[in-house]
């Protein structure tokens, strides 16, 4: 292509909507525009990427025995009733887009496919002899985002990649689990970006267990904690790990003590000369269900240690039955007026004890129904500990559950896992942070959506068994935005070869110079011919503007037919180092093709 | 890929919505599964189909110059209301998907692209030296159909390859448009499809002329006319000729007759010992403009002609603004309530004038202003004619425009073309008629959506000039259908080799017979290899089985290793024509790849 024929514009101003680097630099370099919130047009350079990233995607699939389908965007309510997710999708979370045709009839706007691939299985699939069944297909998928940002990290409207597979049993899915994350682990080799898959945590897809890959940069919205080991990796949301021991509480008996102006853990433990480790605290939160119900949560935890509200999610999603739903689709900590509406007093915020619910609470039969309490496991085992006495001012210590405080029946884990904690696998490894950003995610399904929608199959044995489940996604327009977030510098993006969208651009300094057009054109006819893929910038501008522009879009290198080519030779310039060398023109061809090679098979 | 892991059922019985062959065979076959009205999956045989129109599609546009990108789906309303197609779009015509976001804001979903790609090229072109441009997608399209039908022919979502160029001037989109027609040919040629280009109606695009492109097909849902010598080919909706000549009439003086029983122009003409051609017929006919105001239309027109409703909704459609509109929603013949509404009395059907609206309609200042009256061409020079008497029963003879009547103002030419007309390029051409399924479509756009829109360049001379735009359609999904609609017998679809999913089918008659088996498993891998895109029909089914789904499906060639095998020979069964031949084992791959290349490149 010449990039004089191109729609090719550049910016020199980052524009106003862009937060983070990567964001500024695509839509400067000309690869996106914005057309709405969360929208954006791939302009050519741009689509070129995405067809890179998806062919190799299509590649690995295919390799891995998946079969390339397309599935409809277009997705009737009905097949979202019968899974029992239309209203946690398009009313409680919002999140997809849901319109009425002509025919007074719901649609919706897929945003993932378990519904319509279920009802396609359900359909086609009678015998375990049909089994196992992979199906993916790459396509545009649509989320309502509550606040859409970061260009195509969190748009409303972008590309996925995504597979769901079916087997006869919950082995057999394991089996193919495996072999979609072997494929994704060649799929993030091949674009070249450093990655890293984490245990995660499986949201409102459901399923019983889930890994997240994560393309690691520093601006990633997602906290990776990993050990050096390369045993651990979790998603911070997921993660689990050993927390501190615990120091031996100096208090044996006990007792109410005046504790001034201790609303913090730091400062009653200051107060009181002990330990963190030694304190429960108690916090509340309120949670509001996809039916309506709001119920009030007291999560007894250790001083040292934070809750982690994703495992406080779950745990309640749990529960979700009793309040009459399905999910969790708000967690807050109550505010003034929250804690008037549960309290029968106002709290005594910073000396809450366990057992704030008989005092304050004093729970009505109807709030009764509506509380929950949890004890997370860091103080199932605490002896004679801290914690607050339900009077402003005022600490108990020595106390112990089952003596002063009856101990909740409902112990989880909902604490958050931190950099420094001692990894579950080996306590010697000490868990590591690092941000990534996360472009792919595949689920153990199981059987939540064949259940749900009756796709079932006849086993060997003549019995009918629900299909067992895996779905596997990668956000392709969010990978090629990813990788220049992992890779750029002040000049602008450094696309690895496998995802450029060229591989070499033939700059010619001066077009009036017939020399350097004539050399240009030559270089630019026969690296095309021999697969290395080309642009021509022959612009009518000046070389410091093709030299910034080749800089800012990124290709990984460039040729300029300039002075030395009296010389009978061209100077070429590596993007990422900057690394400049000259080439006898004879030689030109040879060394890209080597370079473009090795670069695709390293 | 393998028949027997590839998510592969066919059907003996045609599913209850399917009306015409295509629809039948394509979801007999597997290729197809319906979701909702006018929603379809595509399966994997249909995806690899898809693909293939696609890549050549890709191939043929990238090779006019124009350039691949990707547009967003979800579509601003503002854009749709610059352009002052918002309306006409979601509500008077209904055709596009709209929804309110979380954000309260109103959101389209693309039937069509020419608001967004007019808002990037007001972005990014500014001058001369940028042009010519022209950018193109493959991408799901989405229409609210109001009566969504045959299969992927009329869906309410649907793949399309659309282009739109921008030009400094006429004469430069003029180059441009050609390029694309020579590129349309080149890609429908090269799918193995017969086709026929003609001239179109433009219709809710607009612009100043257009191709359509039809795949010929006897269930085709247009009509075209042609010439033998090539010269000509129109949309009959479209369609110009020269109507047969007037005979000259039997009457001389003006006289009003007694023609008891001659509602019909045949019974008054056999009653008057006339000819057709010496009748002057009156039309009335009622419009909706997108405004939401009502007009009366009367047409004059020869006796032996009928209207064409394409063409009168065009010239109504020039006269919307009068009308406090863009565009015709409906034209129909007013029924009797309607009729009510308009005239004075009850109207003389079979026996109206041209001066009905005198004594008749009586209109009022209100009326009059919604009164509209056409004389086609066919009649502006008719002279003694016969016509209504505007009495039941009675008609006149020997009447002339400009004596007894007045000769409307709106001379135009909404007379229906057909076959047996003589061509205006050459009288001694008559027109022939066939059926197609229109597949692409080019337009000659102008300024409509770059001046609505502001979309304008800086020329040579530093003027701001609106950019000259055409735009290029062609349906993916539809031409995969319609290559079925074209080509196929009582045993399934026969598709040409350039789209046909796979080129060869290798079928193992008893997959418990090991030599059957080895020999299958090795033409399998060698035909794959030599670039022979190859299935194997492994399962474990019966042979004829195997032999009526290979039908069925339609793939070209077939390759059994049966009987013959003991003396190292295979049997090839070609698809369309089913004829049979023994192959060497040694032959297959070298055979097959010769056929599949010149079959390619044919």
């Amino acid at each position: 292509m010449r990039l004089s024929q191109m729609l090719f514009v550049t910016l020199r101003e980052d524009p106003a909507e862009a937060e983070i680097p990567s964001h500024k630099l695509l839509v400067r370099a000309g690869y996106i525009r914005r057309i709405g919130s969360g929208i954006y047009s791939y302009l050519p350079l741009m689509w070129r990427v995405l067809q890179k990233i998806s062919q190799i995607v299509r590649e690995e699939m295919n390799a891995a025995g998946a079969q390339e389908c397309l599935l409809p965007q277009l997705q009737p309510s009905e097949l979202w009733k019968e899974s029992g997710r239309w209203d946690t999708y398009t009313k409680a979370e919002g999140i997809m887009f849901a319109l009425i045709d002509r025919q007074d009839r719901e649609v919706g706007l897929g945003p993932t496919h378990e519904e319509v691939i279920t009802t396609i299985a359900r359909d086609m699939i009678r015998s375990y002899r049909q089994l196992p069944q992979n199906l993916y297909q790459i396509q545009t998928k649509f989320r309502d985002e509550i606040r859409p940002r970061f260009g195509l990290m969190r748009g409303r409207e972008f590309i996925m990649k995504d597979a769901y597979s079916f087997d006869a049993d919950e082995a057999g899915m394991k089996v193919t689990y495996q072999k979609m994350h072997t494929a994704y682990c060649k799929i993030l080799t091949r674009t070249g970006l450093k990655f890293r898959a984490v245990d995660a945590d499986s949201g409102a897809i459901g399923g019983s267990g889930s890994q997240e890959f994560m393309v690691l940069a520093e601006a990633g919205e997602d906290e990776v904690l990993y050990t050096e080991d390369g045993k651990y990796a979790a998603n911070v949301e997921k993660a689990i790990a050993l927390p501190p021991d615990v120091v031996t509480s100096p208090f044996s008996s006990y007792e109410k003590r005046e504790t001034p102006g201790t609303e913090t853990i730091e400062k009653v433990c200051k107060f009181l000369k002990c330990s963190p480790t030694n304190v429960v605290k108690n916090v509340l939160y309120q949670a509001v269900f996809d039916s309506g119900i709001t119920a009030l949560v007291l999560v007894h935890i250790r001083g040292d240690q934070d809750v982690n509200d994703v495992k406080l999610q779950n745990e309640l999603t749990k529960l979700a039955d009793q309040f009459g739903g399905k999910t969790v689709i708000s967690l807050t900590v109550p505010d003034a007026e929250a804690q008037q509406k549960w309290a029968a007093k106002s709290l005594p915020l910073g000396y809450i004890s366990p057992a704030i619910a008989d005092d304050y609470i004093k729970p009505s039969k109807e709030i009764a129904s509506k509380f929950v309490r949890f004890v997370d496991q860091t103080v199932t085992d605490l002896e004679n500990f801290v914690t607050g006495a339900d009077e402003s001012g005022y600490h108990v210590v020595g106390a112990n559950w089952g003596k002063e405080f009856q101990k909740p029946a409902l112990v989880v884990d909902v604490r958050k896992a931190k950099a420094g904690d001692r990894a579950v696998h080996d306590p010697s490894q000490t868990l590591q942070t690092a941000r990534g950003i996360e472009i792919g995610h595949i689920f153990q399904l199981g059987t939540k959506y064949s259940q749900a929608m009756n796709a079932t199959y006849t086993n060997e044995q003549g019995e009918e068994m629900p299909l067992v489940m895996g779905c596997y996604g990668i956000g392709v327009s969010r990978l090629a935005q990813a990788a220049v977030e992992q890779s750029y510098d002040k000049d602008g993006i450094i696309f690895p070869v496998a995802i450029a969208p060229y591989h070499a651009v033939v700059v010619i300094p001066n077009v009036n110079d017939a020399d350097q057009v004539s050399a240009a054109e030559k270089l630019y006819a026969e690296l095309n011919q021999a697969g290395v893929e080309t642009l021509l910038d022959d612009r009518n501008e000046r070389a410091g503007v093709k030299f910034k522009d080749s800089e800012l879009i990124g290709i990984p290198y460039r040729i300029v037919t300039g002075k030395s080519l009296k010389d009978g030779k061209v100077e070429v310039v590596q993007r990422a180092t900057k690394a400049v060398q000259e080439l006898a023109l004879d030689q030109v061809v040879p060394t890209l093709k080597q370079w473009v090679t090795e670069a695709l098979h390293s």
